[in-house]
């Protein structure tokens, strides 16, 4: 039985690697992160499209189920939702979903990268799927809190002050939902929660995404595992720096293996 | 008369550009931040190589009197000093020979992005330099300093809060000079003198870099331009972040002009 295959352009998708294994433990998981060419966030979008479709092909050539793009931007590029007849998943369209359920006021807030927060993305799927409703929308752009993350600063006074700062505003402007645009964001989840206070819902698109899944399983159009939880971690580049990160962010479970792997080249 | 170039992988060169400016206020500057593929930090030696060579014949092509090369990765990788007859400078080399002139006890602090903590250039250099003097390095990888000086977050109790979780060990271990290897660093200064304290003398490459220059122009071996300053910018992508940035690194001086330039591919 194969894999899911998950793809991001870093470690950052683990997060949501992480939240799937979790939720389906009972499944193989195919993990490539593009770590000699992230970020993407910076990249233009035909760059982005092309090494999406790299990615996905790899993917799709060590007979992966169903591929998971774990990353913002490469999201914003997802076309398809199949790809020679293997489901394609992103991980907007999710989170975005589960805020327009999860909000009663239609107040909704959005946190992500610079580059994800700028493309506007989020704000334009949103208005979108609201199709009539009205919507007020904040988008904030955090840029420390990568970095914060992949420092491992979890739960750390710092990050709980980088936090206010950015969410203050934000917290004056009465969202009652908050959508973590971000991989790496669920990591600082206690901090996040902290400054927003407890009337407000924080949408994490990896048990959104989880949540999508489990209907394509309910209804049988992707076909469920039932062996022993595999966590395989492949990157285009390798380092200890990637390994100790990868582990911190999959924390509490383990890789079962990690190792060099390039793209195929279309 | 020709301008003095500077090269930069994105724009947190033009803190050396600042600082060159200041100190040589009747030249002119043209500065190249290759933005669209930033950050160069994670990529490898031979691409790395050939962005530089793109970047330095473009700055040529331009007629410079000088090639500054104000990125510490980019810097690892400069062969020559000279380059179709025209001088090339990096930012390694000056804050190495200005840090052993600066240290009496042979300890030496060196700051820098993890990639070039990792990458040991500063450490070899300085004991290369070094000869047969004994001495004690001490490198510290600090990756919020980037992102926290983008942010503009100078003088301020984040900042600081960082500064003393990274530097705290480093100030145990007596060293008596810190070379800020990398080019936002300057930026942070104030943060950086606040916890190591007086007795360590802070070396930053740009101003280094700024007393190789004036040898170079005392010898006559640089001509002198005797003009307005003018600094301008040109970046491989443009954003109004970018823009925005620049302004702030560059505070209290303004750029004349601020546009897209494409590398001469070679």
């Amino acid at each position: 039985m194969s894999a899911i295959g998950v793809f991001d352009s870093g470690l950052g998708g683990t997060t949501v690697l992480r939240s799937l294994a979790q939720r389906f433990p009972n499944e193989k998981f195919l993990y490539i992160g593009d770590t000699a060419r992230l970020p993407y966030g910076t990249k233009s979008p035909q760059t982005i499209r092309k090494y999406l479709e790299q990615a996905t092909k790899t993917l799709i050539s060590q007979s992966v189920k169903a591929v998971v793009v774990a990353c913002n931007s490469a999201s914003t590029q997802v076309r398809e939702n199949l790809f020679d007849g293997v489901p394609i998943f992103n991980v907007i369209d999710p989170g975005v979903t589960a805020a327009l359920s999860a909000s009663e006021s239609g107040r909704i807030g959005v946190l992500g990268t610079r580059s994800t927060i700028e493309s506007g993305e989020y704000q334009r799927r949103l208005r979108e799927k609201a199709g009539d409703r009205e919507l007020h929308i904040a988008a904030v752009a955090c840029p420390l809190f990568v970095p914060l993350a992949e420092e491992g600063w979890i739960d750390d006074p710092i990050t709980n002050l980088v936090a206010y700062r950015y969410l203050s505003a934000l917290k004056e402007s009465n969202i009652d939902t908050l959508i973590l645009g971000c991989t790496h964001y669920p990591l600082l989840k206690s901090s996040i929660a902290r400054v927003m206070g407890n009337s407000v819902t924080l949408v994490d698109s990896g048990e959104a995404l989880g949540d999508l899944i489990q209907t394509e399983f309910s209804s049988g159009k992707l076909p469920v595992h039932s062996g022993p939880l595999e966590l395989h971690l492949r990157s285009t580049d390798v380092s200890t720096y990637f390994l100790r990160m990868a582990e911190t962010f999959l924390f509490p479970l383990k890789p079962d293996s990690f190792e060099k792997m390039d793209l195929l080249l279309t």
